[in-house]
């Protein structure tokens, strides 16, 4: 992605591998600071991801893969530190995809940094046509609500919700981004509003609340989410808040689509159901960027996904173009070629 | 209501008149400081209004009364002080109420802080009623969801949409609140869970987007929440978000009641289509108590309440009973006796 970094516009990816470490943007202090976060030994890349120094399904599975890259080069045990890595977030897919296709390429004794890279080039080459297929859904003058950041930041660069945005851009169309705020830990207002500022997009970041009045009025066209983990029969699971803006879309005649790369698909999981749903320490809830916003004494609750069942969605778009939700396990032969 | 103040037990109401001023909780300052501010003329009092020192509808009425009686005493102009305190917000319909009952009383020659004290005990005795008539809505085991702070701090004492469940706790049901932390002021987290500590009322505080996953797990039973104004066809307009919890809750088949006075319907509105909505400072939206969460150069949008259609309402609580929202004209006749 293009970034203003250290006083000139650099292309920056979210993550990647640099001598021996696995490089990150430090998410955690955007969009006041940027800065790159190094990881040296499996250990701090597993609690990178658990700290979302680096976050979103896809960009998780892109670090996951860098991280046993990186237990190959310093000699660290292959299997404890796939293992280790699978145990820091439980509810997106990518992690667990992208290990075990590094543990396959390990056992076929295979160079696991060239693996990595493949495999986040891939990926990044799979936003991109997410991209295409989804820019044909934003016409002039669409207006779009966004939820959480599915952007370059969730990918290693274009994003998948906001990878149509950006081709649409680049096409010239003029369009209107609202992005939800994503409480509790305010990723749209921190970094789906940094990435839009640096692209030029217009945009209004609304509280998660306020996208009810605009659906009621009239005044969104559309809805594209990214997702952590979709199953087989189209359930999927996204950041906490995607199920509710689902039944508004829903409820007011508003097309509500999903992007992700088939790396997010789940074939194991029948439905939402068989989805692990994490729940994060109610710190995230109790404050607020460090501000203490509740009495001492009361306590919270703070899911940190929600699943959207498959009736909500009009279309799942992935790399290989858009498809209904009920035709999700169609792809498993894509994937397999 | 019972607080805690300089360290022992006091019977507090949220606003009163005092010597030659209003008096009130400073809702600004809670949960952390709980301090009395005193309005001592009638810009003062519309300055509180305009900047929720005191807030909730029908406080702010009481508020409105409490100042139009302040500018008897001071010998104030009367009409251009009903004026004045009218244009602090526009959507809640107690202010405007309370001042046409107050103008009433003025041109009848009465002594106006005796009526305002009069219209603040009846408010009081009008919540007690709603508790009374809610009541019977909760159960043991029930797991209710509020929105906003429709508490005893929305009202001079016992609250609307909170009033039932003081009721119930004193009758010792045993049920539990989620508390929705209500951005972009988060009156939930600062406001209800203040409230529910200080009568020991077992719940958590959960971001706005966190309703949506209980729903869809079935750990909701019951919504509640208060009222800004009601339309004479039982469209209702509430904080943002309130439309939201009410398609989740239709959607869920769970059952959503609005709990109000009657000074909070306005007759005059048709529908909701009638109601303007206040539009507060973006600044709510890009940061949060003095801290910064939004990059510079981003814009935020800041509607403080929605319309809930009366499709979605179950019932409405007034201190005349439970109605439907359909019948709302009916309750016209009973105002007027």
């Amino acid at each position: 992605m293009r970034v203003l970094w250290r006083g000139k516009v650099t292309n920056l990816k979210t993550v990647w591998f640099e001598g021996r470490s696995v490089k990150m943007i430090d998410q955690r202090l955007l969009p006041d600071i940027l800065q790159i976060h190094r990881a040296d030994s499996v250990e701090k890349v597993a609690r990178a991801i658990e700290n979302m120094t680096v976050r979103g399904a896809p960009a998780i599975g892109a670090t996951a893969a860098y991280g046993l890259a990186l237990a190959q080069i310093k000699g660290e045990d292959i299997k404890k530190s796939c293992d280790r890595l699978k145990r820091t977030r439980p509810t997106g897919h990518d992690l667990f995809y992208a290990l075990d296709l590094m543990m396959g390429s390990w056992r076929s004794g295979e160079d696991l940094v060239k693996t990595s890279r493949t495999y986040a080039a891939g990926l990044e080459s799979s936003c991109l046509s997410i991209g295409k297929h989804g820019a044909r859904l934003i016409k002039n003058g669409t207006r779009v609500l966004t939820h959480c950041n599915a952007g370059a930041l969730a990918t290693v660069d274009y994003g998948t919700a906001i990878a149509p945005l950006r081709v649409a851009h680049s096409r010239k169309k003029r369009f209107f981004v609202f992005v939800d705020e994503t409480r509790p830990r305010m990723q749209g207002a921190l970094l789906t509003a940094w990435e839009r500022l640096q692209e030029g997009i217009d945009h209004a970041i609304i509280a998660d609340s306020a996208a009810g009045y605009y659906f009621s009025k009239g005044e969104i066209d559309l809805v594209i989410v990214g997702a952590d983990r979709i199953a087989a029969n189209g359930d999927t699971a996204n950041k906490i808040g995607t199920y509710t803006k689902a039944v508004l879309a829903a409820e007011n005649g508003v097309p509500f689509y999903v992007a992700a790369p088939l790396s997010t698909i789940d074939f194991a999981a029948a439905s939402g159901k068989d989805i692990p749903i994490e729940e994060r320490d109610e710190e995230e809830v109790l404050s607020f960027h460090g501000v203490r916003v509740a009495p001492k004494g009361s306590k919270a609750l703070n899911p940190a996904f929600d699943v959207t069942p498959a009736k909500y969605i009009t279309g799942i778009i992935t790399e290989k173009g858009i498809v209904s939700p009920h035709d999700i396990r169609k792809l498993r032969q894509v994937n397999r070629q």
